[in-house]
């Protein structure tokens, strides 16, 4: 076993010649190319050949903290673990993996080279026709064949463990599905809507509504979810996407998985109301894209999961009639439910998305963040009570008007 | 380590010696008293100070099957921390555990002496009236303090893995909560309820609702279940009651282990419809106190976990107004769900239950099973819309009339 010790630029070319990835004779070069404060993460280009990958080393502490905070290491391994299983579930969904050491908390991956972040795309109006299905190809393949379903209840119960992940699932409990519905120590709120904010705080039908949703997030070990599936953890082009930043994965409810995405949609949605820079109508047209998108992604993701339980289901569970109806529609409600914790944790909690932070007239950017406060309570409350993607999304319309 | 062999009578007296349990000079006495199938029971005495202990090791195969029907020993393990862990959260309500070894999958605990078994005091007609609190009491503290909350989020997740369990799951997936429900193999069907039978077949809300809990089952790690709390699996006498048999312990849904137990109440309620033996009077009295005990372990539990959501919480999750009544609420419903399910696979299923099988006359325990089946299915479809306790027993009440 070796001591763990943090690379620098200088001593990561050696091990990742060490361990095979490139040839020992070929000359590198290594640049730091974080931005996380959880992770180192350097590209290191073979010069010879002009390959290049992408290691990930994880900090035993929060960077931005010093090393006070300490952070177990061993979500890189959960990580890795994940990428490799969700390749096998879902071939070039997720860089590849090349390498792992669980001693130094490190991964060597496919590096994806210059691609864009979907969350920068969207916030300059990219269009992704083929996203939708992508995605929902994704969502479905990993939540059917990492269940109970698609793996066997045998299978799926012995892998659960390796994925038992307490203090990355208590970041989440604490900053998405508590702290922001009160006054909390680690919220960052706008002073602009100070008032709205208050409301939420004040409203104990969404602090009822956010403890059942915390509670299933404990507790349902339904499919191995990436755990973190923002805009920004997700590269895209014309022709294809690639998930990455699993590292909160763990066995959990589906539906915050793709409520998470579907809240981000939605974020970007509320962003418009502040942009002065765009106008009118292509702002319109660009927010039916995104509901056409969320309704797309919901769509794509039912179709594939219907197959999957046609053809792939390792539990007779599967055949009785009307369980699939059933499943998926408590799936669509939890689905809106978490969308909802992370539409308003991204306004009112700690951690926000540049979508709204890069408006930086405060009053403008309230304006669009009291429109997410109030679509966010709104699809809470009432998730149980939308039956189909589209009742949702025309709750988002009516929320807007 | 040591291989792993079966004890007989002849060597396990030396072995508990060697592991201290009584003084190596002490004159031993073993007898084999388990009737079980799946594990070798023994009783030791220590001739010299007539002390005695229980020695329980889990077979490799089931014992019916002879060795062809394998399972895993590791089940032993999981039964003594489960023990431990029970004695620690709520003391003196499960056998003593003296000495476990991985190796031989082989535990040393408390003898209960001659302590009858609940179930065979119910079928005798006997009460206990201090049953209800000591029961609700050991329920309210192993579901809370194993739990999210009594537990703390962080330390919960930690020891979870610690009580996976697929082979145990996968044997009560699949005879009580899968084959019953269909014209399966495993089943072991009265000949004169054939007709009643084939209706719960037929009754597609019946397999979809068995459904929605078999997934309850799979995937919600609510707190450590004993797994298997039937009457058959308590000591008790006029002052205490004992629970053992712990080896179906999990991470699962706590409705399934006081719905169990529930049912078992309802089983011997059912028992009564098909006994010549007594008389009308008697049968209708023991009735009340059967539906009466049910009420009073319920509302045991209740007030018990109230306590401990007030003052034992280690999650702010339990602040939050509205949502013990909430969380409350729900564990009824799957208390009742499960209950159901306990109540139709005894009487459908392969393993029946002493309280019934022991009426000879089959047409006789037909009746009482045809009762049977129509409380289960009654529970079964409405459960969602009982709110009480006593909306549950009224239920009951009312589909024996």
């Amino acid at each position: 076993m070796n001591e763990y010790q943090a690379m620098t630029s200088e001593t990561i070319g050696d091990y990742v010649k060490k361990v095979g990835v490139f040839p020992s004779d070929h000359q590198l070069a290594a640049k730091e190319v974080g931005d996380g404060n959880l992770n180192l993460v350097f590209r290191i280009s073979d010069l010879t050949d002009h390959k290049t990958v992408i290691v990930k080393q994880a900090l035993p502490y929060l960077k931005v903290a010093g090393e006070g905070w300490k952070l177990t290491i061993d979500r890189n391994r959960i990580e890795a673990e994940t990428m490799q299983l969700q390749n096998k579930l879902c071939s070039g969904s997720v860089p590849r993996v090349y390498h792992h050491s669980d001693d130094y908390a490190l991964t060597i991956m496919e590096d994806l080279g210059e691609m864009e972040t979907l969350r920068n795309g969207l916030m300059s109006m990219k269009k992704y026709p083929k996203f939708p299905g992508q995605i929902g190809r994704f969502f479905a393949r990993n939540l059917f064949l990492s269940s109970d379903m698609g793996m066997g209840p045998m299978e799926k119960k012995k892998i659960v463990s390796r994925f038992i992940s307490p203090e990355l699932c208590d970041i989440t409990e604490k900053l998405v599905l508590n702290d922001p519905y009160a006054d909390s120590a680690s919220n960052n709120v706008n002073p602009y809507i100070k008032t709205a904010v208050e409301q939420v705080w004040g409203n104990q039908q969404v602090r009822l509504e956010t403890a059942k949703l915390k509670s299933i997030f404990m507790t349902k070990a339904e499919a191995l979810l990436h755990g973190d599936v923002h805009t920004g953890s997700i590269f895209i082009d014309e022709n294809k996407c690639v998930i990455f930043d699993a590292e909160f994965a763990f066995y959990g409810p589906y539906g915050y998985d793709i409520g998470l995405l579907l809240a981000n949609f939605i974020l970007n949605y509320v962003s418009w109301e502040g942009r002065a820079d765009k106008n009118l109508s292509d702002i319109k047209s660009y927010r039916e894209y995104l509901l056409k998108s969320i309704e797309e992604i919901w769509c794509a993701f039912s179709e594939n999961f219907h197959e999957l339980w046609q053809h792939e289901s390792k539990d007779i569970i599967t055949q009785i009639p009307g369980y699939e109806e059933s499943y998926v529609q408590e799936l669509l409600h939890e689905t809106i439910g978490f969308s909802a914790c992370e539409v308003m944790r991204r306004i009112i909690g700690m951690a926000h998305v540049p979508d709204l932070d890069a408006i930086e007239d405060l009053q403008a950017r309230a304006k669009a963040q009291r429109l997410g406060l109030k679509i966010g309570q709104a699809i809470l409350l009432q998730r149980n009570n939308l039956n189909s993607i589209q009742e949702f999304t025309d709750l988002i319309k009516q929320s807007a008007k």
